[in-house]
């Protein structure tokens, strides 16, 4: 199922995305989508809604050097243990979203993520029982400022400027992470391909590893580090990740006037 | 004024808390603070109820690195900007609430810290204008896996646990944080002992160089960084960080059973 959040008018409701054999629609369900689905009878085009962030969460927990060949184009070693860090949740913003160039950076990179939203109150999950905290998949990008990141030691300033955390388009439940597919292009040349199933750290363990540390709430977002190829943007350039059955995340670069 | 957030029988409330010359009382407010004070009429002895950290922030925004005497004892380099980093809100709790010694570490520290909250919506704020968008202070206490700290690199983890992030009693408007002394004991010992005014990076500076990074929102926090003089909790001791005209802030160090 694809759960979708949007505004139409002057609305913000939650949906599940459906196709009835030609077009896209989104069915209206009644208040959030963590306690089950149930349908309000309102229905839209999916062409006449805007597609918001399909979740706001309450944390957004990213993953470093998580795939090796990534590490290692940066020189460096792939870590034992997953590296944690935070993006706030200021930082997040949707499909068709503007990313914002901050005037403070000169180096701004792409990097194409498979995003894990958590589905209920949990903490000390064991990695076999990951699953039954995962409410679904969606696709991030972890917008990063590369020249302040590396200028700081902590990655926070870098990868926590307004509009650095898209996510979308939608939230895609019962999908299996294990080897999706994942490709990431800017104006429409390939940059980044991989598979999640070259996680050195892959998503139970990551759900495992990252409980252990601190209780996740429903909606919180686990980015799961992003494969090689990452690299610079420009003002005006579009970038687009896509993952095997989940959808494609597209943003366009502005400066902000 | 100092506000509190607290609980009585099964209700959560913010108040204002005041002394009527012999006992210290606490007046119930309609709603939350940042819009106005509105009494209800509602009046409990403060005896009679269990405080609250007195904020749940969006984001926790922490400074490392802020005061000189700090930085040195660790043999770090005094930075020339403020280095960021975030506390989940998941780690926040209030004064008289356990900070829970994880099992994952062998040294947890204190660091007592200047805590600051915002009292609106903001970004890019000029740090003359600083004053208008805070709320008030409280104070906090950093606490820091520094066993885990030091091998991650990044901070996140060992800063984050749930628990790590005590804030309270309650928050003090009007105060003005240019030269507040702060002191910090473990069972009534002084460990910890500075002055505001020590700031590398004082208040309006933190608000002025976070803002033009990351959008803050009401009852959002920052930490403003810890004094020279940190060091290990042991379980069963209790932690005090105290500063000049907010308050004490005191909570006892536990196992999770």
């Amino acid at each position: 199922m694809r759960i979708a959040r949007y505004s139409i008018a002057d609305e913000v409701a939650f949906g599940v995305v459906e196709n009835d054999g030609q077009d896209d629609y989104v069915s209206r369900i009644a208040g959030h989508p963590f306690t089950g689905i149930q349908f309000t009878g309102e229905r839209h085009p999916l062409v006449d809604v805007r597609l918001l962030a399909p979740i706001l969460p309450s944390k957004v927990v990213c993953v470093g050097r998580n795939y090796a060949e990534h590490a290692k184009e940066f020189g460096n070693e792939v870590p034992e243990e997953p590296v944690l860090f935070l993006k706030p949740s200021t930082s997040v913003v949707g499909h068709n979203d503007p990313v914002i160039y901050p005037p403070l950076s000169e180096r701004v990179d792409f990097e194409g993520e498979l995003a894990v939203v958590i589905g209920r109150l949990c903490r000390e999950v064991p990695a076999e029982k990951a699953g039954d905290v995962i409410f679904g998949y969606t696709i991030g990008n972890d917008v990063t400022a590369r020249d302040l990141q590396r200028k700081d030691g902590q990655w926070t300033r870098g990868k926590g400027f307004d509009t650095f955390c898209p996510l979308g388009p939608w939230i895609t439940t019962g999908a299996d992470p294990a080897d999706l597919a994942l490709t990431t292009s800017v104006d429409g040349e390939l940059r980044q391909s991989g598979r999640t199933s070259q996680l050195i750290h892959d998503v139970p363990a990551l759900v495992a590893y990252i409980s252990q540390v601190m209780t996740l709430l429903p909606g919180d977002v686990i980015l799961t580090g992003t494969p090689a190829g990452v690299g610079p943007l420009e003002v005006g350039q579009q970038v687009s990740v896509s993952i095997e059955s989940l959808g494609t995340l597209t943003n366009r670069v502005v400066t902000r006037d």
